[in-house]
């Protein structure tokens, strides 16, 4: 009847609410990857990395409005969707799923420069975020969240992207890194290693903690609706288990850089950056999962992703893959791990209920993980392989040596140490001419701020902040009286 | 009935926590305006930008509360509104209204210091806010979005502000920015231009990362309810149109800078700082009509959108006017355009529904547009003129030259120098006691690690770990135990 | 019937969605804690400090969920419950409150460190952060909040938890900075205080913005749902109110520090660090009563709070206790004060309602407050007592010489230096070589540029851009001509 058309009215407005408070919390996570990387890389290309980051955001959004969103969530086969190209035809309905979904794209997208930062070419980035963001990631995600897409007729399991967008990403990333080459002095030619410390912790950390934002909401938003009956729980369950993931992959890493790391080149510490791509993996591996584990398979699973990310870790050291900010590590085995933990440890998993149909879903979600990162893989081999062609894929050595701010963005990063001497220069030249003498030693500036307040100036400001005081109460006191006279609504509301 | 009833009263609820939710998250772009200018100024007037930033949310707050909300959207006549000063009176049911209203003056009132940085007074900037605050922008707010308002009954249309809040603050900015003249050395007698680099980068992006976060609340918010039958179709417009204008600018403006600047002074690169212009603009150009354009539209209004920008911006060059962060081009240039652009591309504008009331919105909006601006531009003139009168309006040269931050704070931005020389030396020094010799080369601190942690305790804690990874997982084991044994509630939950 | 079930339904579902966003945001906060902290310490402190902020939240969530959240809320007794232990049997409805409450946990235990840094050994802060989050913070909330604790059942007013979370862990902050001593150098022999300068301001400003963005929702959150009839009126004046009394906290910190401080060590100016403090101070001294005040008594409130800051901030350097960043001033000194300011000039309190019984609540809010303060006093006094005898409790003099970043976490924060020599290096090792001379003075990259990008391959991509406006604009042609073949759905849509 005529309520019910109201509720049901109310409801789609509600979930387009939900959608675009969550989608835009998960926009966020794109600043989250610029400070988490801008942080991470040497401080010459630390311009260039904030740009790509940014760069991506629009690139990547006008390529998956154009054909993204119709070959991911058009109506179609089971391989893409073949509706909606360029929004033509797209209901209004369906707009605040196309921006969610869109931010998403953004974060699967802007994950391959992750290991490309301080030699990737803008050819290149370009290219690749066009091809993602528009090809490759829309037909992933058709597979796996489109209800006609093969993965998912199969049975495929990935409730937040831990496959769809986290290893597709981090697959990505690794071709990439694989056809670029590692970074000009990172690897010696005996096969040593040479650590490259990030330039500024206080970026590095203050990415991490966008990514903390965010990544309630990415797992709470990819819900897409909280006005069924049984959104409330799911979404619930999906916090708390982010949560205790992450808490316990931080953890994990914390505890086994300070004690367990063999001595040697990587030294026994309370190590902040391994500590955050510990916390990263935990957000990655618990995505595909998020609203099936039991607390305690979140805590498990947390753990053991902390390993698996060490292991990729390894291996990409020992096959001198240069990767500028651990991402494959952490995206790529987090997120197949984590597609395959669902398999294992969620409520329909082979532990909790062991039968045919939950070993079944394992195979599918090995399977399908698998399938997800050689399509990623390929598809952006060969891209590379067409750069690398006319030699496109990566910027020249003086390039790379004097940094990629100066070099291609005619920006450094930081201004500050000119401006420091000029002014000190300034307070000097200044000196010489005024009677009182200034010198730029740690306490001139008290000296100088009492030569520039004049006493009687102070006398007049006195007298105005006593005003200003008396004011304020006074003004208080007449509003108050105001407030009584005013009948009921206010004095009368008890909670 | 009673069932319906709840459900109004449950509306009223969920329009209150829209309100609040986007509120919220437009006041954050305060923090946007704070970190895109200090980062754009040089280091020496890194603390003053932050200062008036993040002193304009509480004087501009107590004087929109005190007296702006009234006039804007009290009962009143046609010019202001006359009830509700101070909040006398205020119903409950407004005050989550009169909250967002306060964080859209917010935004406004601190566009004006956009283009007044490292050398505008204290005086100056606090008696402008409270003028912009306390009346200016309430005044304009009351004539384009009061339903008694002069303009809204003319049929002008202005969704989100690109017109009241934009172009009113950037008009603000320009009187003001005549008014104070250019930074000292800005402009050579010859009528060169002095490039004044920004200080830091990722501090300017950080700001360009929090205006994407705040611009969908902002448009998306400008809805002010979310239970209206249309109210989800708008907002979900609202979004994509948002993030495609976003997107067109930013892309325009790469590529114009990096493919057509004429070479000369300025030169061709990927340029972030332009990239973050083009891309504000996009955010302001768009507010207008985001809940009318279809998404072609957005993506040309962006485009040109952008090359107005360019066009102010190279008339404010021409006629050396110094702004410090090209506020005026952004939000003068864009919001203007904005408004037009509305009237032009909207659904209802004169090339998708050519008729004679079409013709007549065109006009009201350029009409109604330039009127704000006008207003806004005359009433900082006034305060300016009395403020030069008494030599308010400005610091001293010798100020500027120091930089305000050790001038009026008496506070430097950063320490990090001292400090470091000051940790070699205690390093040095401390090498010099111990039998161990470190230095402070780059691989000292390695050393130093393995100097402050002996080998017994690292046996100690070795085990602590061995016992926690075990704890861990027995715990887990356990937990799984007892989680098996709680009935139904957990482990058959399916979703 | 029917619809009103599934009404009900949907209303648990938004309460969901209301805690999850606001949790989300309050969560946030630790981002604002970690960067008003980390850039408050001198920069050889930096990543120590950005470590205990990250790491706190993991150790705090997994021991609050362990134990907290059951000793918080949990079925029990008058002193605590004891129920949901692990988060076993914890029914899906509770969870979303159970993420909700974990976030205030997360606020109330990382306040202990922020008196303790540059300073603070590993072992302490991992205790402190246990004990709190698991024991300490869990009572003190059911005392206070559940509806069976005993404090509660007196009558006991805390809204949002000025007493129960920032006065629980500012004096909780005040025990352990007593145990752990004052920072090398911070107080002479004679008694002079020296005063250790923030080694970045912006980045303790961030922190402050983040603050702000977090406030709104910690109190509007505290409401706990959306959905009942009074709700959204509450939360309404909840933001209002927090709104002024941050402004009102704010701008008397701003004028008393210009014009009324004793002039001698500290100067007149208009300090940024003390605006931001009173602006803190602000925010907690609103928690406990912003449901209850009238808009004129949160001013009131917010100006006394900042003398109340001012007192307990003199009484701290009398006593030579110190506080890293005046974290006790504000949460102890404004969380105190705010717990009687309710009972005090709320709509309730002894001046707008003056009876008997708001008298009584006076005399439990005051003793209440003080026996939650005696409560964490004595339990982080008894932790320290125990690490001060294992000698646990401190670093190394010689570790807090070299700074803890060095010494414990083998990452300095910045390292910027080396590599902008380094950068410098290959300009000029690069200039020997090529032909074209490049000196690296101000102008240097813009000849580089010229260098690097041929005229010819310029010329190609003059062509490119062109192409790619034409397209741009004819696509959108295109766009537009689908889009008006597409019958009503679009075109006709109006508002």
């Amino acid at each position: 009847n005529l309520i019910h058309g109201e509720l049901e009215s109310f409801k789609k407005n509600v979930d387009v609410f939900f959608l675009v408070v969550m989608g835009n919390i998960v926009f966020f996570l794109q600043a989250g990857f610029a400070f988490y990387e801008s942080g991470s890389v040497r401080s010459k290309n630390v311009t260039n990395a904030l740009f790509l980051n940014y760069m991506d955001t629009s690139i990547g959004s006008l390529f998956y409005l154009l054909c993204g969103y119709a070959l991911a969530f058009g109506e179609g086969n089971g391989f893409c969707g073949t509706q909606y190209f360029a929004l033509v035809g797209l209901p209004y309905d369906r707009m605040a799923h196309c921006f969610f979904q869109y931010t998403f794209s953004s974060t699967a997208v802007t994950i391959i420069k992750s290991s490309l930062h301080e030699r990737c070419s803008m050819t290149a980035y370009f290219t690749s975020a066009i091809l993602l963001s528009g090809i490759t990631y829309p037909i992933v995600s058709h597979w796996a969240w489109s209800s006609v897409g093969w993965l998912s007729q199969l049975g495929f399991r990935d409730f937040a992207g831990s496959s769809v967008v986290h290893a597709m990403g981090g697959s990505a990333g690794l071709a990439a890194a694989l056809m670029t080459g590692p970074r000009i002095g990172r690897f010696e030619r005996n096969g040593n290693l040479n650590h490259i410390q990030p330039h500024s912790i206080p970026q590095a950390t203050l990415g991490a903690f966008i990514f903390l934002f965010g990544a309630i909401a990415f797992n709470a938003g990819s819900n897409l609706t909280i006005s069924k009956s049984k959104d409330g729980a799911v979404i619930s369950l999906v916090c708390l288990n982010t949560l205790i993931c992450v808490a316990s992959a931080t953890t994990t890493s914390l505890f086994y850089q300070r004690f367990c790391t063999a001595s040697g080149r990587t030294i026994k510490n309370w190590n902040l950056i391994n500590m955050l791509n510990g916390s990263f993996t935990g957000m990655v591996v618990i995505c595909a999962g998020c609203d099936q584990y039991p607390p305690w398979a979140s805590l498990v699973v947390g753990c053991l992703g902390y390993f698996v990310f060490l292991l990729v870790f390894k291996a990409m050291q020992r096959f001198q893959i240069d990767d500028a900010t651990n991402s494959v590590s952490v995206q790529l085995g987090g997120g197949y791990f984590g597609v395959i933990g669902v398999a294992i440890f969620g409520s329909d998993g082979v532990i909790l209920s062991p039968s045919k149909s939950s070993a079944y879903v394992l195979l599918v979600n090995i399977f399908g993980g698998a399938v997800i990162i050689i399509f990623s893989f390929l598809s952006i081999l060969l891209l590379y392989t067409i750069l690398r062609h006319f030699n496109l894929h990566r910027v020249t050595a003086r390039e790379e040596k004097i940094g990629l701010d100066l070099a291609i963005h005619n920006q450094a990063a930081y201004n500050v140490q000119d401006v420091k001497i000029d002014c000190i220069d300034s307070i000097e030249s200044i000196s010489r001419r005024s009677t009182a003498k200034v010198q730029p030693s740690a306490g001139s500036h008290y000296r100088l701020r009492r030569m520039t307040s004049e006493p009687h100036i102070i006398q007049a400001w006195r007298k105005c902040v006593y005003v200003y005081l008396i004011a304020l109460l006074s003004f208080s006191y007449v509003i108050r009286g105001l407030f009584l006279m005013v009948p009921h609504k206010f004095a009368n509301f008890s909670l």
